[in-house]
């Protein structure tokens, strides 16, 4: 086995900041990525990128994001406690670059919708701002902060109120071809990436090997 | 714009356990894996896969990971809770089949390592096994356990002692290039994902456009 290079915790606390914030945001893995849609109590859109949202429970299904207090989503804060509505929109190649500038630290009164050239849309049944280009889009309803004491971020708990997907991308058995649907993934802080399927297993079981499955469920032979 | 499909909140709640499972855990996007190291008391090995660890803070550098008591990785956050130590691991596309296999549910008293043939690795700083198989291998340090009342899922939280990863994945300003280091992704409960990098970007401001840098964040021309 080759031998790999070893950073010790004083050597991480050592490094200067945006370097030790692109090591440790890079430590998880590739993250999922979504923009998230808002508006406050006037109306105003808002839009954000996220890359911490997490399952949390399928029945209810629920969703969770972190969000620090001092980055720039405090405004998707505010405006999901105040109004109790958000979405989540998938970001795909096509909308990278609009998805990144949503991370500038733009005025209140600015919407990254406008500031990027990103298309809000709306469901008949959701409040929140959708974003036209992305395929996969999720609306959510809040439900509960969580404050991390600890370094004062917060998770942010919501369930599923609807789903918006390409039809051809669901499959028989709930499964979702995300790679059929176009949607990337991030690392670190400012990186973006296009997954390419290896292999879908069947469930694991001690006392017998797994086998490919297909985007339906089905053996693969 | 083609027509997406809608699935409204009735028809999430009347669909099968197991579809409505696949569904709900396809939202996010692509996910963060990690295999899990821990010992018990008596230092017998264990190894669960997470889909669900995330970034929660880089000064001190803080990771999170959710955890189901009802799930596979109940040996996990009982391990970890003992003796306050454990690993994450990144999956390569070698060992895709032997981490999805962690998920089988097996007698507290069988080693995940001996079951799926991957191999128990320690550094001389930290008590938890790494993954010999893993290129990026984190050592974390238990903090915390949030409780989350409204569907009974933990929020581990723990900081990070070491990393190991390969020398030439670290770039000058700290990013961690994911590709070089064969780190995959998963998707909904069973779906593997090899990331091809797309693009880095510059930070965002509100100012000026984005432009795109390498992975030692020099300018790309």
């Amino acid at each position: 086995m080759d031998t790999l290079h070893h950073i010790t915790r004083p050597a991480i606390d050592q490094l200067p900041r945006l370097e030790r914030a692109a090591l440790i945001n890079s430590l998880p893995g590739f993250r999922a990525l979504n923009l998230c849609g808002t508006r406050d109590l006037r109306g105003d859109t808002n839009l954000s990128i996220l890359s911490s949202v997490v399952h949390l429970g399928s029945n209810p299904p629920l969703l969770g994001m972190i969000i620090r207090p001092n980055s720039v989503p405090r405004h998707t804060l505010e405006n999901l406690e105040a109004t109790g509505s958000y979405t989540l929109n998938h970001l795909t190649p096509d909308i990278i670059r609009q998805g990144h500038q949503c991370s500038a630290n733009y005025p209140v009164n600015v919407s990254e919708f406008e500031a990027t050239g990103l298309t809000p849309w709306y469901s008949q049944s959701h409040p929140a701002p959708y974003v036209a280009e992305s395929r996969i889009r999720i609306g959510m309803t809040f439900l509960e902060r969580i404050d991390i004491a600890r370094n004062g971020v917060h998770l942010v708990i919501g369930e599923v109120t609807e789903i918006f997907l390409p039809r051809e991308a669901l499959g028989q058995d709930g499964y979702v071809d995300l790679n059929a649907a176009g949607t990337v993934c991030g690392s670190a802080l400012d990186a973006y990436h296009l997954p390419e399927f290896v292999a879908r297993l069947t469930y694991a079981r001690p006392d017998r090997p797994v086998a490919e499955i297909d985007a339906n469920g089905n053996p693969v032979s």
